[in-house]
């Protein structure tokens, strides 16, 4: 029965061109628990012809069923509708360098399974995608799950992607990974469709997933390098080639060191997490109190804790580092209008009230539409899941919006 | 039979609350002259059905007719839209402090009347509307329209903008002019209803409705003030209230000066006109020999002609604020992930291909998904009056697409 309903998933993939409402209208019941058609068409701005529409598809394939009815003062009582959360599941990987975690939820988005993987470092792609496979089979046990009961997995990482080819661009960490069969290595070793997704697009998405009904927000990714999503009205900005959004890799000083993506003075190189770790190792005597000289993430993480614990040295590297990210996140906002800024990655793990405090006294001030509207800054309720949820709320999106390539198609007019 | 035919897109306006395909299939309409439903449903991806009903809308509000017939080689000959160009007119106004454009155009985009009007300067709202209405009234009668020919007025002006209400929220160039009802003011004046929009965003839609068919590019605007805008897969990227790109307003200096917007180290100090300006006059020679201290633009475009004539230190100047434009450039596109970037603003007369170059010079290098699709650098075709004419265009628009309250509505939740 699963199965079919998965079948049935996968097909409507290519049968119908044009289905943008119905990850939209899954994500409202989702996160309204029980509701109506009538309700749902409101909330949207939907027709009732396109709603009931939407509604007939998402019961066909399973996803949503009835669940009760709300008496009405006259008239048919409505039928509520609500999903059912095991009509399937999908897998979550983010990963660089330095972490890599994965999770499998189900259609409602609660974690089932999750693990931290081991980070890829700079191993190549053949090891690290083996490795990974053995993880998905293992949560995939750990949560009594099939194959056959999972619609696939997301991978949320760094980009240039060629998310439709499933590929990384980049050849970081080593020259194997770029144009590296990684979709397809994985999609084999596992038996399961595979899609490559933006890191902090991916976190966008997780925190809708995880956090409920906010339709528009800009995220601030920082993981082992800065990077940032927009979503709105709901769903991902793409540009042309879900290529964009490089929040660290905008130049904050154009005589600064040139950066290996091509630009000069990256925001990265002065905010990210390589920019703190450095100046902290640069500091022999805080390097030695924090116990420093693991790898970059397990570093910053520790001078983040440091932080939180009073330490002068490692809170004056992390504010100026927050200084620069919230210089930054004042660019995003005046070039995206969004209202709300969400910090998502396991960077801001302890340490992100810190920079959601920063950032927010410097939006106050300084952001161009502040006369307009407010813009709040706020931590993603699961900083370090995030992105990975996202990876594979991902999946089942992919199938229901319009499919990827024929947008690409319609951008290169 | 003209006024007719307005009330009937006037009111179509409430009665649809989701018609995002009209104005892309009126845009592909004009693009391609004489076009069959089966084209278009091919060109866009919709479906045959959506296209057949999007055209019946379309002819019945008078905008499209049937132009002939394609032979097919076997069944019936497939019947050719066109448009009906002179089914209604629209009037764009571009203005900032230093300058003022006003056309008219028909529904292909022809511009039956222009003419540049006087700048607003320091004056108050009162006094310029006034003027403003008086101009528009002139151009009409150039043109021998009626107001019941002309669907409405389209202002594309700088922000932050209350673009529901049509006011201004920035107290410039007067304390008069934050919240003055601009819309409503020129409306009752003209008899006409009136829209305000950005004046960067106006120039990418008017770009589509000169240029043709690209659908999806950045804008770099610059007249008085630097701004950008984004079209993608052929309509404006607006986020949640149409204030974001203000590209002008992003900071390249953490620590430079702070800028009237709240912001420290605005690009728009180190690289719009007034920058390139006030370095000039910081040069008593150039300063004579150009014969500078008119008004800002003024000054600006004669140190653009100098430029392009040869004149060494008025390059110089020009090459510094061009290098910086074409750093905030990259970042437009790091974020936003477009393969082209079209220079529009009057601004870019005479100086427009030493922008565009040094710009191109730039994007190659640095722009961070240059290993997945190129970025190309270009000249608006008319980069005085894009603005202008896609105000114009944006009327249309506006009243074809899904209504801005309930976009608004939609993103506050």
């Amino acid at each position: 029965m699963v199965p079919s309903r998965k079948e049935a998933v996968l097909r409507s993939f290519g049968a119908d061109t044009r289905m943008p409402t119905l990850a939209v209208v899954l994500d409202l019941i989702r996160d309204r628990g029980a509701v109506s058609r009538v309700e749902l068409a409101d909330a949207t701005g939907l027709t009732q012809a396109t709603m009931t529409h939407a509604v007939r598809k998402l019961m066909a394939l399973g996803l949503v069923h009835e669940v009760g009815t709300l008496p009405t003062t006259r008239g048919t009582p409505r039928r509520l509708l609500g999903l059912r959360p095991d009509a399937c599941h999908m897998v979550g990987v983010q990963f660089d360098l330095y972490s890599a975690v994965g999770v499998v939820v189900d259609l409602a988005g609660n974690l089932v399974a999750e693990r931290s993987l081991p980070a890829p470092g700079e191993r190549d792609p053949d090891t690290v995608v083996a490795e990974f496979a053995e993880h998905v089979g293992g949560m995939l046990d750990d949560a009594g799950l099939t194959a056959a009961q999972v619609l696939g997995i997301g991978l949320a990482t760094y980009g240039p992607q060629d998310r439709e080819a499933g590929v990384l661009i980049v050849p970081m960490p080593t020259p194997e990974w770029a144009g590296y069969p990684l979709a397809e290595t994985l999609a084999a070793a596992t038996g399961l469709p595979v899609i490559v997704e933006n890191d902090a697009t991916a976190a966008g998405v997780g925190v809708q997933t995880l956090g409920g009904s906010a339709s528009s927000f800009a995220v601030v990714f920082m993981s082992g390098g800065i990077g940032s999503g927009v979503i709105l009205d709901g769903r991902p900005y793409r540009g042309v080639t879900s290529n964009g959004l490089e929040l660290g890799h905008i130049s904050v000083d154009a005589l600064g060191p040139e950066c290996h993506c091509g630009n000069r003075g990256c925001l990265d190189g002065y905010a990210g997490p390589g920019a703190v770790v450095a100046s902290a190792l640069a500091d022999p005597e805080l390097s030695r109190r924090l116990g420093l000289g693991a790898d970059l993430l397990t570093d910053f993480l520790a001078i983040g804790r440091a932080t939180v614990a009073g330490d002068p040295a490692a809170a004056a590297l992390v504010a100026a580092s927050a200084q620069r990210l919230a210089v930054a996140t004042v660019t995003l906002v005046n070039l995206f209008d969004v209202g709300r800024v969400v910090l998502a990655g396991n960077a801001f793990a302890d340490v992100g009230p810190v920079y959601r405090d920063a950032i927010q006294e410097v939006l106050d001030r300084s952001v161009f539409m502040r006369d307009v509207h407010t813009v709040q800054a706020e931590l993603a309720g699961d900083v370090s899941r995030a992105a990975a949820v996202g990876g594979a709320a991902v999946v089942l999106r992919n199938l229901l919006e319009s499919p990827y390539a024929e947008r690409r198609t319609a951008a290169a007019k």
